[in-house]
This record gives structure tokens, C-alpha cells and sequence, in this order.
């Protein structure tokens, strides 16, 4: 038998588009002792998890779960619970997340109308309301903050053209959640994802979503099964509401217990302090990277606060640098994607990893390697 | 803002069908700060991972990696890589987990022959063999461990039924791995899934799955792309071999950590002695429930180890013990599923929970109770 060594990793400072750094708290709560996933004292776990996530979701869903897998299968989620064979769909597509969920819709034998605009600008509402008017759209998708390019889409005047059109609005805020201003209700949402590795800091594993009235509607009105079973929200609802909790599947115990302490934590600090800790530390590293040569991807007002999508100084040679970062500092920044692999960083500053120690390190070990 | 209290659960004994209790190294590896999911040191940690689902699958599989999510996502994993619309797959079914492998076989498209046995009684090979000749399967899939009913499945002439058919062999290893012999190259299994928190007591969140080279075959050769973009494990290997890691989801770096510590342990005790603490332990409770006059549902040559499907004494009342073993004793034991529900206990040794010391306090409990 060939056994490995014990884990001796390296202390990273997170400073990539997710994970982020974790608060001790949260690394607490995933070392806690397994309780059972039908566990009375589990069952209220879920409980306040649920109540919590409606808190910082600003929405009074009573479909809003952990679904038991990252991001991207929140992301599938929303839409195969949505979407049957034959329907159609508008896709919002401005980078990396926006073009996973056209290839999602279509791998559920719906129709994708995608609208496009440039990598690192917004989606043009113009556009999306001429796609809606070529089609008979039940929903209409859109990333919130676009982690491949550090573009904040602004969602009212979007989720009007789907209301206006009778579709849902499908919202991807994996990365925008407990980062930035987020409306479920108010924007009139009617399904949302997330991740908890961004602006909540807690481990990868799980996905927050979110289900509107309406949108439970359309799941409950379905003439054909949800394609997969594990992701079924009409049986996994029966797990996470109402008097009787059924077995569906073993729940991630621990990243549950984490995703409370990391929800807690948020409640305590306040969305709206968190927010403006977000823009503020945002806003110093903006400055610092300025002065060292870096430019922005995307215009000013549609910057995300958490992720900074910027283009190298001349000369700057991407992969080394990155890799001094990691291996001098301890500090991970991430790459680009797609067209712009090897031209951009994407910077992220994300719950925990929101400081202005993060934003120091950064810049003073830049200031070296550039 | 609504804040719950710090989290504030009891120390249970983990006595059910899964989790089962966790080893204080992997307690720990949970809360060990976060790398990135692209960093080389985390690539290594997967190398690890891999290699050591290897040697505890006794396969050479090149495909053998945890996927993101728990043993349904699995299941699910095995058959829509492996399936498209119009094929037929012969699934026995002889309790719970078998029926869920049928239900996603149909919501995949594909025909599921189904094949039944008793619950609680093994499959017959004669009926396996009959049904696959009434078709043209594509796979043959059957349960090893049935969690819902505790029997142990045989293997290897439903594995050379399947072969002599051009058939794929698909294996449920969820609740054996770890915990009874299981020999993925020797007994001809061409696609296998299992989970963490059964025998090799990680917390729950992430599934092993291995592939033949066969089944890696019928993936590349698909016609259709896999109706799962979460689960496609043609993107998925992208990611878990080769030289350049290419991004496809974040994975959930603190379950992959701790599913190493757990396959450490596992190696570091040797699988042989772990399948013979399995074994007498399991000899030990059956021997005081017996004495308690609590019968098994299973004929004593097909009993698994590590899950002990009993019927109640006359006069015992289901919830009404269960409960109090719960709150007076802190220990979990679980109820029947389906026809069983309020006639069996199903009491699980599976794993750190596999041990002399949980026996004697079950049975201590039980001497007070029943």
C-alpha cells in the first residue's frame, strides 16, 4: 500500500475569483461531529439555515435551500427545474457563466435564444428585449456579476422585459451574493443561484437557490419529469419544509453547519456594512493597482466590487507572475478565461478576503514582482 | 435581522444507516484553511486522492476520481454518462436504492428492464439472465449493499451475465466500500459510484466513482452530449487527469481534503483487517440482539456487515425508542424505509462507528428500554 503523507499545505492568502480566505469560525463549524441528516437537532439546523438565507436574499421564498452541490449545479437547478423539451429560453451571455447556462438549457432539450454582448460590458436591455419579442420565452436568464470578466449586470429593467413578457427571471449571483446589493423580491426574481465559496466565505459544496411563487407554480404545472433526480426541487422540498422532512438524499451535513456559521457571521457584521466593506476595500486596490500600470477591463459604473477584472501592465508576464505570487506570497490571483487567458487578472476580494490587509499584501508584493 | 445562537448539537453515537462517526483526523482535515481548486498543491492533493480510491477500489482505472456531490449524484453520474435516449438498461431491484437507480434510467430516456427480488432477499441470477435476454441492455446495474434492506449482493455472476451480453456492469458500492470486500478490476465492474460517509466515515457531500476503460469507451463514442453538464465526466476528466487541469466546476476543497484523511486511515489499518473489524463486530451485535429478541430480516449468508436490518420484538414501539434512544442515550439508530417503516431498525456499524464500544452501549440502552 502507498499511503501519502500527512496534508501539509501551504497557507494562501485567497485572493482569486473564489474560494475565498474562510473566518475561523466557519473552518470551526465544518470540523463539528456529524450529527445524522434526519436528526431533530439537524432538522432545526436547516431551519434557520433556510430563515437566514431568506434574510440575506431579502426574499420571503419559502422555497430557498442549500441544493447539495457547488455553484455550477445550482445553476442547473433553476433551469431543468424550469425548463421541459420543446421549451425556450432567453440567455443572457456576456462571458464564462452566461454561455454554461445556454449549454445547460440546451442539454435539457429547450431552446436557448442567446443574446450576446462583448466580454466586459453589460448586457444592453435593448437587445434582450428584442430576443424576448422573437420568441415565446419561459424564462429569461442573466448573470448578475460575471466572475469571467468583473461586470456587474444591473437586473430591474431585465426582470421588467421578462415580467412585461411573461417569463421568469433567472438570476445567477454566485458571485454578487452577500457582496453586493441584492433584491430577490424587490427585482422580482423568480429563481436564483449561488455558491458559498465567494462573498460568504464558506467551503465550496453547496448552493444556495431560490424559487419565487410563481416559479413553483411552473415546477408544480410540469408535464414531464425534472431530468434528474438528485436535483429534483418538487421531491427535495419535502426535505427541507413542512412538518414531515422525507429522505431524499444524505445532506452535506458539515457544509451545512459551516454555511450557518458563515450566514451568522454576515447577519452579525450587517448586508449593508458588508456591502460598503466590499466598495471600500474594492475602491483601495483599484487605486494601488492604477499606480502600478494595471487598467480596467469594464467601465467604471459596471465594476464589480469583489472582482477585478484588469488587464496587465506591458511587459508583465502573466503565468510567472502569478506564479512568484503564489509561491513567494502566498497569494493566489486568478486567471483569465477564455479570450482573455493570459491578458487579465481577475482579482477577487471576496468575504473574508475583503480587507485592507488582503489589499497591502497585494499591492506591496506587486510592487516587487512588476 | 434574526440571528440564531452559536451552533449547539449533542454528541451522538452514529448508529444508522450513514453518516457514521468521523475519525478525529478527518474532523480536523474539514477545518483545515482552503486552498484554491486550481492550485498545484491542491492538483497534488487529487493525485493522492485518486491513487489511494485505487488501491481501496483494487482497480487500475484511470477514471476514478470523487465527484462533487453526494452517492445519488453518483448513481446519477454512472448512468447518464453511460446512457441516451432509446437505450435499455436491465436495473435489479430489490429495495430502495435500487428503485432510484430505475426512476433516473426513465428520466434520462432510457428504457429501464426492471428485474425484482423480494426485499430483503438477494437478486436471483436466473431472473437476471432471463430479463437481459429479453433485450438488448446496454448495462446491467445492481446494488451491492442495499442500505434500505441490509443485504449483500453477490457479484460476480451478475457481472459475467452482464459481459456475456456486451453489456456494462454498473455497481452501487455506497454502503459496501470500505467495509466488505469489493474488487472492481477482478469482478469485471465497469462503472461504480459509493459514498464518503458510510464505511469510510467522511463527511457526506462527495461520491467515488471509477470507470472502466469499457465505460470510458461508451462515453466517447456517446451520440448525444450528457443531458448533466454538472456530471459530465467527459469535461469532469478534464479536470482530474492529465497535465493541464482545465476548470470546470470549484470543486469542495474541504470534503476532497478529508476524504483523504479518511482514505489514509483506511490503508493505514489495511483493508483485509478493516473488513474483519466489520465482520466481528457485526457478529457481536447480532449476538445481543438476538438475545434481546430482535430477528433479522436477511438470511444469515447474504447479512451485511455493517448494516443490520432487524425486525422489533413483539411490544416494542418504533419511534417512541428510537427517540429516547436518541435523547437519553444520544445514540441514532435507523428506521425502516418503505414496507419496512415502523417494522425494522436498520443499526449501522459502519466505519469509526464499527467498534466494540458501540455495540455494548446499544445494547446497554436497549437492555434499559426494551
Amino acid at each position: 500500500m502507498n499511503i501519502p503523507s500527512e496534508l501539509n499545505i501551504s497557507r494562501r492568502m485567497l485572493m482569486g475569483p473564489g474560494p475565498s480566505d474562510m473566518h475561523p469560525r466557519v473552518l470551526k463549524a465544518m470540523s463539528t461531529p456529524l450529527i445524522g441528516h434526519l436528526d431533530p437537532e439537524f432538522v432545526r439546523v436547516m431551519d434557520e439555515v433556510k430563515e437566514m438565507l431568506q434574510q440575506t436574499l431579502k426574499t420571503s421564498n419559502a422555497l430557498t435551500i442549500p441544493v447539495s452541490a457547488p455553484g455550477s449545479a445550482g445553476m442547473e437547478t433553476c433551469l431543468i427545474n424550469l425548463l421541459e423539451p420543446g421549451d425556450e429560453a432567453v440567455i443572457c451571455v456576456n462571458g464564462v457563466f452566461g454561455g454554461r447556462m445556454a449549454e445547460v438549457v440546451e442539454r435539457c432539450g429547450a431552446k436557448a435564444i442567446v443574446v450576446e454582448a462583448p466580454w466586459g460590458e453589460p448586457m444592453a436591455c435593448e437587445d434582450v428585449r428584442n430576443a424576448v419579442a422573437t420568441c415565446a420565452p419561459k424564462l429569461v436568464a442573466v448573470v448578475h456579476a460575471e466572475t469571467s470578466t468583473g461586470v456587474l449586470q444591473p437586473l430591474e429593467e431585465i426582470g421588467q422585459i421578462a415580467r412585461d413578457a411573461n417569463a421568469l427571471f433567472v438570476v445567477d449571483a454566485v458571485t454578487s451574493f452577500c457582496g453586493c446589493d441584492l433584491r430577490v423580491d424587490e427585482w422580482g426574481i423568480d429563481a436564483l443561484y449561488s455558491g458559498t465559496q465567494k462573498c460568504l466565505s464558506a467551503p465550496p459544496g453547496i448552493s444556495p437557490v431560490t424559487f419565487s411563487d410563481r416559479a413553483v407554480d411552473v415546477l408544480a404545472s410540469r408535464k414531464t419529469k425534472v431530468q434528474s433526480w438528485f436535483l429534483d426541487l418538487s421531491m427535495l422540498r419535502n426535505y427541507w419544509e413542512g412538518a414531515k422532512r422525507t429522505y431524499h438524499h444524505t445532506a452535506p451535513v458539515s457544509n451545512v453547519f459551516a454555511l450557518r456559521a458563515a450566514l451568522r457571521l454576515v447577519l452579525e457584521e450587517g448586508l449593508e456594512e458588508r456591502f460598503a466593506r466590499h466598495r471600500e476595500n474594492g475602491e483601495l486596490l483599484r487605486d494601488g493597482l492604477e499606480d502600478l500600470g494595471f487598467t480596467y477591463l469594464v467601465a467604471p459604473e459596471f465594476r464589480l466590487p469583489m472582482l477585478h477584472a484588469v488587464k496587465l501592465p506591458d511587459g508583465l508576464d502573466d503565468a510567472s507572475v502569478r506564479m512568484r505570487l503564489l509561491n513567494e506570497y502566498n497569494i493566489e490571483v486568478g486567471a483569465g478565461l477564455g479570450p482573455f487567458a493570459g491578458k487579465i487578472w481577475r482579482i477577487g476580494l471576496m468575504g473574508e478576503s475583503s480587507s485592507p490587509n488582503h489589499v497591502n499584501a497585494l499591492l506591496g508584493a506587486l510592487k516587487v514582482l512588476c
